[in-house]
């Protein structure tokens, strides 16, 4: 947590639950990311989290964004953005929202389908396109499972039918998996991107764009690499399969970018043991997995949590959410520690929480609304 | 689906995607559960579906209310009913709820904690509580976990404190886990309650409450027993447990008031082979995981799905959500078949959907928008 949001907390104005977010760790962010590859253009997530105030301060430093859907590329044009400026990410898109995108200026489009590709010449003619590989996504606490992508031989066949098609085949990209610790997933990415470029070389293509995709961490409960353990390698890799003639790169962090500036300010509901036999202590708190936390699920993201101002001993605890929905359970095999003296009304904070979780929560699971949001 | 559903859906106003409710489905579903337990005052959950024509029809039905939330009290006042028809029935509340609750005039409050105890004691003194028994949740496909409920022995402690701090030890509930599809599921729990009852009688506490809670399922995929079977096998555990000593029973319905009386209506975005060896084709729709249909985590709750005026040969097919991340999935290990024809554009219904689904939608994941809502 910044100096700046613990000064906000102490002012005692905020209600709870509430995430506060620190513009200028942004901003650092977005600086380290930059010096990090600094041959990369920087695409961010706009899912990571799509608050206006976010999106101005990065139209300002002259971030580009990349868009889930027509609604992030409006908030991004309306924040400032120059239409050159957005990709449209996600591979699954409706042909209205692609159509619209186009005739907003928009030119660049992800796809690893035909039927997709299909969509994209009909709705946007002549636009760049770049295929979506499939690759490993081990080492990843969010894995993106095989919902997206596909073979290097399969994009290679898209791309053809892509210029085919009147469209321009600009690219590759992969998603080595949100949240991903090890700096050597790129490797094989990178090398299996290498050669569909190669390919495409061979049948009178040349491809641009090297899409790295996101999935730079942020740091939870556990150390992670610098990010710029993540730049050299990246750029070892690269050089090492593209030589002297290196693509257009582009990197789109979320996580990295947002995570570590927020903080989620919470109030303790009731604190109770709940077995006899079990020296946990269950601790309900006004923000759970409908309320914003939905990356607990399966205990994936294992946020810090501290409860400042109360002392004394500590005893292992279970976190749950408000609702009366079973499966509103943050942790329960993590283990986590808060002081025994915890009691309902006292504040806890659930740090690094600036993505990925405003825009998850429910418009009003059990009654309660999503989360105040406070950027400063 | 009913055939006012059916209807509004040809009429072609309909944006996906959105969720139809039939209100005449609603009443139909509360004349079923008066009529299998005339015995037993119906609280509608309102967390299955808190939107205000539902509650509306149910009070001028004559339900009364099983509210989550300080938000829900307010609704249901808002629609018309009597505090004295409403219960509190989160066993974790914050104490500025219950004292707002208190205020407006809702006298039945459930708990399970001494911590909550002494909220309720000081924020609504005089008030009925009832204390919920943990109970065995085989059976449900959506089970409650730990997260509620105490054993027997402490909840005679507790009901014993309960007297002491001036409140009206009023009685017992249990909660048997949502979508259960055994008859036979409440006979223990029934048991347990009924055993709290007689300690207390000993004690000089005449408890008069019990709430059978809620549970009841509504028919998806697989056939479910009548609602009429679940009256009969209460009551014949009531009677054995308690005799002619009949107390005052309670349930909770939400999922078997709304489930059937609603509908999703989706459009595909897109469809695809996702791998050379996988004969399923991928059908993404613009709703998914995060859009409302919460309760497809882990495949717990499985839809009946159906794409009207699409013909042909069905394929295996896993069902995806529109957003970028990639556990939006609803189905990939359930069998499910869908026409080899369908593509990108075309509609898809996914049935019974009236609970459980608006309230959960994400405000805004990805950018994409809850459903919109029609009660016809």
């Amino acid at each position: 947590m910044t100096p700046k949001l613990a000064r906000f907390i102490d002012s005692g104005v905020v209600a709870t639950p509430a995430i506060l977010v620190d513009l200028d760790r942004v901003a650092a962010n977005f600086a380290a990311l930059r010096a990090a590859l600094p041959d990369a253009a920087i695409y961010y997530a706009v899912k990571a989290n799509p608050a206006a105030p976010v999106l101005d301060r990065l139209v300002g430093l002259g971030s580009r964004f990349d868009a889930a859907s027509i609604e992030e590329i409006r908030a991004c044009l309306a924040a400032g953005a120059a239409p050159a400026a957005l990709s449209f990410g996600n591979t699954v898109k409706k042909r209205s929202a692609i159509a619209e995108a186009f005739a907003r200026g928009v030119d660049l489009f992800a796809f690893d389908s035909d039927e997709e590709l299909a969509k994209i010449a009909a709705a946007a003619p002549g636009a760049k396109v770049y295929c979506r590989l499939a690759v490993s996504q081990d080492g990843a606490d969010w894995p993106l499972s095989r919902k997206f992508g596909t073979t290097g031989a399969h994009a290679r066949d898209l791309l053809l039918a892509a210029r085919d098609l009147g469209l321009v085949a600009h690219g590759v990209s992969f998603h080595v998996g949100s949240q991903q610790t090890g700096v050597g997933a790129y490797q094989t990415a990178i090398g299996q991107a290498a050669m569909v470029f190669s390919d495409l070389r061979a049948r009178g293509i040349d491809l641009r764009l090297l899409n790295l995709g996101g999935g730079f961490p942020t740091r939870y409960r556990e150390d992670i690499p610098p990010i710029a353990a993540f730049g050299d390698a990246i750029m070892a890799s690269v050089r090492a399969a593209f030589g002297n003639d290196l693509p257009d790169l582009l990197i789109e962090p979320g996580r990295a970018m947002v995570g570590d500036a927020g903080v989620a300010v919470s109030e303790v509901v009731l604190a109770c043991n709940r077995r006899e036999d079990d020296d946990r202590r269950w601790v309900y708190l006004d923000i759970g997995r409908f309320g914003g936390l939905a990356e607990t699920e399966g205990e994936a993201i294992r946020y810090a949590i501290s409860a400042p101002g109360v002392g004394g001993d500590e005893t292992p605890a279970v976190l749950a959410g408000p609702s009366c929905d079973g499966v509103d359970v943050m942790y329960r095999e993590t283990p986590y520690r808060l002081p025994a003296a915890l009691k309902s009304g006292d504040r806890v904070l659930i740090h690094d929480t600036g993505a990925y979780v405003t825009s998850y929560a429910s418009q009003g699971f059990n009654g309660f609304l999503p989360p105040q949001e406070h950027y400063l």
